[in-house]
């Protein structure tokens, strides 16, 4: 048996939840605080991923405690540049003073992630891109997008950035929307503190294999980050990993094994309707069975299925270690 | 110049909105009052849907009032039967006392139906569904859909209720998600005062003809409402008609005028980022420019290409009459 | 362990296929007769279902024989009604002599069924659609429909007839695109030998959920007979089974095993680049293990996290039993 | 009114198609001399992109002949890397022999374009890629398609090759995807002789928006062909331009407008079921309108529009030019 990875999630895995809908929320707030004591009672978890700004009135020092007694850390720090304010976009707002505002805020976060020894900034632009045909400038707007985030990063080189893609929502369509594309525009940000969170729900839901889009980043050096979940494959679900495409979540991390790609593996998921801790024991429940079937995988005679395309092989040799992962756990 | 329809609005139209992101709203609350009196701004409505519950402190007096003040008739309630409380479903609820608390809300609804004079009570059972492969028994789930459905309608045999489908959102997948089931399940309820309210999104999201799926409603005598509104195809944008498929949504209304289908027009709408006046002023401007294609279209031209299923004359008929639509616009 | 039950597969699953761009084929021709002894050769079918018209030259008692060696039964015959000529339709088509030709296809088609003492003949209307938006009445093309298909089957109420629904391909749009909508035509159609075949992996690309359109055709008392294959749940990729959609494809059997339904479980796969015998040696092997995890499933547990709506119990017992389900084949 | 383009075709668009149904073809083959007489009869075209092999026993001096006849020049040689023998790759064929031999089709097209006066070899790999998850390890086989392309296009450093992407189909899934994608994978070969053709349809079916992909590729400096056709953002379908899409293709053209891009207009499509001819001229007519509109928009007020992310006076200035576009037609 391999070592097991740590293991850690999005803060916002305990909060509550309101759409569009539901606009009194799927179940009363929760404060920065609480969803971190909630986190730390999942007894599987070793980092969160905070947003900022915290709940009013909630301090940094109290976050600390807070991440202590829940014998947690804090791997980055998500700044909120997708509330009202920011509607129309963050970085690639058309008004200037709430691009402003929003770098504000990630410069604020940037100081959180030094004050709470976290690893990353995470920016994830949900509200730059457009709706309608005809909304933007497309030229123009990239250019917001990549200017934006090399203003942001060169300002605190001692910090690592990582850009979350996705392909859309909040937006009908967002700017940083694929390994590819983040790949391009971090090389036309030019600088080497920016790199990329992969979200396996966003890949596989714009039309990538996950296992692929891996591949690329790392080939690239910029897999820096990493979340899982799952989906229907048509919008980002954010179910519990392991609930719908157990083969791609499986061949994402045999990728990640085989390029000895060592982070933490992260949950990002909202349970709307769902207890938040249980939905979490039980995605790290099905997470340690998939590290077993990895151990259990016959990889050497899989490299060479894999070498003829003999996806009749592959695919016996997957159902082989997938199919009995949960043997010892029942 | 043929005469033009009449033209209406889910209220929400006009109200402010919130997603999982800009918890904070994009705009500051608005009230079922200031609601409908942006309805009346717009200048061209002449019913519009309401939800109920109104605004906490809002009477039903209020409301004819400020109906009456923005020249505006009540067309429908649409109970809220898809907030908090009622987050795993409706009818469709786990739990009987919610069940309960959802029919009461209906009843209501009926009840204010009455009071205004309005056409039909809808139903948009919008959380009557399931997130997970395996979390629903699918036999037990659908008949308490419709048993539900029964049990309200038959309480008011004076009512018309319509009810409207959508394939998924906020549960990963509704029940109601479709024409043909709809009218299955209408047949499966067995009352004559349930019909079905086609939104065309919904319908080209789902993967459906919106055209056919009104051809097959009327056929069965049960499109008894429409909204329109605009997507990508691949979820509920809920954008202004008239910025995506254009082609498509002139099919859909050119189907209903060789129906003689004669009712309202209505804007189901969600301008998160939009001035919710000037969007439903935009969008009736172009439904004043489609109604105009629909007089210039030489339909029995069309009819005998359709007959003979003859793609590229039905288009370059279409293409003549969509395409000089605004020509009395400019 | 329970019975296994018996497995089938259509005919084509042993040819070889064409494309739009591979036009000299992905193999050499393979006639019926070929396919069936290669059928044979899997060594696990009892049933397959048979294109007719058969390779030119083939006659029936030569079918009845290749049968016989490859120690096989013939479920169904598929009258190939979407050739060259019925490329606008068949039971749809504009031409009444196209129609007509359909029709006697279909009618051959019948009588072989008889010859071979096979179970149903099998309607997959392909062409039957449209391509372009206006370029069909959607009135008239649905009455085309389901009227032949009552013509068809009121000449031969000794024999079933199954429709298979496909929500689209050839036609960019196919009239009998669903659970509802093929529930609904039968309804037309009046008569009570015409049931639908489902093929999860259309079911899955439809939109559905092909455990809830199992039940609802189960519940309408029309299921009667199933095809499974796997897709990306874009199009219709008739992926071998098992390799991408294991929750969903153990939710359709577990959906039929609590309704008792014994029918064959057939594949209906297109091995373009594999080994045709090899594939469907794979698949079984797939099913089998698939059929033991349904002996494990704790399906008490299951109907009581159902009854409460829930899916982190749920899942927790489906990947007990699907996760160590291969346990003993290795 | 501004000059208007010259119009193009894929010589594909004039042949006859099979699918994996209509294994007879849906009409009689065309040979290479036939399809470009075809072309000619549109009246309409300047160039055509021509097929290598051509059909056996055609020479060049005939094709030369037969484009002199038609009052046709050939803009590019698409080499037929997608027959049999490629089935499993081209450039990423498992087999080294294959890579070769589709190699040396390449090298011989490259002659071809030479000996034609054309301006490109078009390379479509749409073999190379996978179908199942666990088929190919992602790396080699990314690295087998830039260093094949590479090995190409340095061969012949006097000619432009541009690499067509397309996100799937024949594969389930193809390496060439998306406009970023192949960015980046130039960049890898690291040739100044290999640019991008955009095709419309792909580009919207893989979930780009065309308008953004093309501004991305010109930014790049590596937009160096586009083709047009349209279809339902599911599929590649090959429809008409301008039959569904409406909106989003004007987008594309003020795109490729503003940016003073000047090459050809080039339709992609497939009409299976319809007069090749007759479904050219109806695409030309179109288009012609839509440069139409390209003169009447008011690209100043649009610009201002876009720089406050003003969508519904984006809208109306759209609608006001392209729903009168075809005004002069009738």
């Amino acid at each position: 048996m391999s070592q097991l990875p740590r293991f850690g999630a999005g803060i916002w895995h305990f909060a509550s939840y309101v759409d569009r809908y539901a606009v009194d929320g799927y179940a009363p707030p929760v404060s920065t605080l609480e969803a971190i004591a909630r986190a730390g009672e999942v007894g599987e978890l070793s980092v969160v991923d905070i947003n900022y700004p915290f709940t009013p009135g909630v301090t940094v020092e109290q976050v600390k405690e807070a991440l202590a007694a829940a014998n947690l850390e804090c791997i980055g720090i998500t700044p909120e540049i997708y509330l009202r304010q920011f509607g129309k976009g963050a970085f690639t707002n058309p008004d200037p003073a709430v691009r402003r505002a929003a770098l504000d805020v990630m410069h604020e976060s940037a100081q959180i992630v030094r004050e709470l020894g976290a690893s990353y900034v995470k920016i994830w632009p949900g509200q730059d891109g457009w709706d309608y045909p005809f909304q933007v400038n497309h030229h123009d707007i990239w250019k917001l997008a990549t200017d934006g985030m090399r203003e942001l990063a060169s300002a605190h080189p001692d910090l690592k950035f990582v850009i979350e893609y996705k392909p859309r929502e909040p937006r009908v369509k967002m700017l940083w929307d694929s390994a590819a594309r983040s790949i391009l525009g971090i090389r036309e940000i030019g600088l080497d503190n920016v790199g990329v969170l992969l979200d396996f729900g966003h890949s596989l839901y714009g039309g990538e294999s996950p296992a692929d889009a891996a591949q690329l980043l790392i080939d690239n050096g910029l897999l820096w980050g990493m979340d899982v979940n799952d989906n229907l494959r048509g919008w980002d679900d954010d179910l519990m990993v392991g609930t719908v495409h157990l083969t791609e979540i499986f061949e994402f991390f045999y990728t990640l094994k085989i390029n000895n790609w060592e982070g933490v593996w992260q949950l990002d998921q909202f349970p709307f309707r769902e207890d938040t801790v249980q939905t979490a024991r039980a995605s790290i429940r099905f997470l340690k069975a998939l590290h077993g079937a990895l151990d259990t995988l016959d990889i050497e005679a899989l490299r060479a299925a894999q070498a003829r395309q003999d996806a009749i092989t592959a695919q016996m040799l997957v159902q082989d270690a997938l199919l009995s992962c949960m043997g010892g756990a029942r």
